[in-house]
């Protein structure tokens, strides 16, 4: 461990890491570009380290030194003591959970290594907003989904936004982003995978036909809010299937038809 | 149809019912007494006039004029053209969609009434985020749930907020709010119901294994994010049930919750 040391001035050089967090556009660059992402918050903090994230360094309020001081012991880290108001000037807002820690990234695996134990698999296209990909992450691990593959202009779900929104489920996870889009989804039907792409387009089949009492592996292709897939995905895609709609509503919310489809996938029981 | 007026003081007695949109405490208690509520934007003032509530009045930027033509000449209520710099004068906000209508409330209906020829019925506990009750409302609605019960203390279906993350859901699914709680439960059983109550409890049954393939009157009790439901709403119920959880992922968000759970009891099929 490291002994905490007590910083007052919000210049100094250690803090680096933790500058600007409100500037989405610089910490979107800043952060892959760097290696680093932010935990916040004594939960997910222990969850990222848990995972196997290595611990850059820790900002922590006086406070929270008590409550944290096994996670202090077990790594050897550096420790920052500031207080709250010093805390807001560095990263640009009050931070109300006391807590914040700069994690190392590691490699992300190759699509075929997330691919290769998976039966029930989640594939994201455009999906930009760091709120909507924390929150199918979190449902993706609730529900039971083994992996998750993004296409390339995915947002990062170790944002610190989406790491809060998922609860941390981004750690518990697989995933690996798959760098030919649409082509490289044939890496995905290649490895026995039907890929099921959900989308509202006619033709398409309704979900609890196809979804539910199977045993072979099954990929399902979400788009974005609002746009959704695009044609070339679902051109992609081994059949397009969607969630039926009632009242004449149009649509669900991306975050409700991702868990409503996680559902019908994961949890069909093979006729007894 | 009355001739647009164009109103160019923030303090016209007029614009009452537009103002302080803002200010959550104010507009929560005047819009019940006043018997009012806010449609924000083209599509949802147009959703709340073929729900058959009574428009009481309209607030549109110029532009607007056209586009609502229809609406205006379909309707005696006066409509108030303003400049956008006046519109966020008197609402407190910078009115983006550029069209806002005061719409009359109706008589809610008794809870036998939105029962008697429902077979799905949600009931919400303790719901009182406006953003939860918009979108477990569209939920509901996509997924063909016939009717919604509020607890006392659920936020109001009608706030701006809900109704604009509801997409105006919140016009399609007939609702009604039980007075005596968790008493009320009561007159959801003797109408015939199965009460199953949402918690990830112990003792609670996986929801795909009494959800699925019924005939039966079904509703599904669903308690607020965070905190769950209550104790008594649960000894109230007939059964606890829980959507099962992987990857050691404690809960969905209330939104997701919801919508697996409307999901699995609207979409299971009888067994061919």
């Amino acid at each position: 461990m490291a002994e905490p040391i007590t910083v007052d001035d919000p210049a100094d050089p250690r803090l680096h890491d933790y500058t600007g967090l409100t500037d989405v556009e610089l910490r979107r660059r800043r952060e892959p570009a760097e290696g680093l992402f932010i935990a916040e918050g004594e939960k997910v903090i222990r969850r990222a380290g848990q995972a196997g994230y290595p611990m850059r360094s820790m900002l922590l309020s006086a406070k929270w030194a008590g409550p944290m001081r096994d996670v202090i012991e077990a790594s050897p880290a550096p420790v920052y003591l500031v207080d709250p108001q010093l805390a807001e000037h560095v990263t640009g807002y009050h931070v109300h959970r006391g807590a914040l820690a700069s994690m190392g990234r590691k490699p992300l695996p190759a699509p075929a290594e997330v691919l290769s134990g998976a039966r029930r698999v989640a594939v994201m296209e455009a999906v930009n907003d760091h709120t909507n990909i924390g929150a199918i992450f979190r449902s993706a691990a609730a529900l039971g989904m083994d992996a998750v593959l993004l296409s390339p202009d995915c947002a990062d779900p170790l944002y610190r936004r989406s790491v809060k929104v998922s609860m941390g489920a981004v750690f518990s996870v697989p995933y690996a982003r798959l760098t030919d889009w649409p082509h490289g989804l044939a890496t995905v039907r290649e490895a026995g995978f039907e890929v099921l792409a959900l989308t509202p387009a006619a033709g398409s089949v309704p979900l609890d036909e196809v979804a539910a009492h199977r045993t072979d592996r099954v990929a399902l292709l979400l788009g974005a809010e609002g746009d959704g897939l695009t044609a070339r995905a679902i051109a992609a895609a081994d059949r397009p299937v969607r969630i039926p709609m009632a009242h004449g509503i149009d649509s669900l919310n991306v975050g409700a038809a991702a868990a409503v489809a996680f559902y019908a996938v994961t949890t069909g029981r093979p006729p007894a």
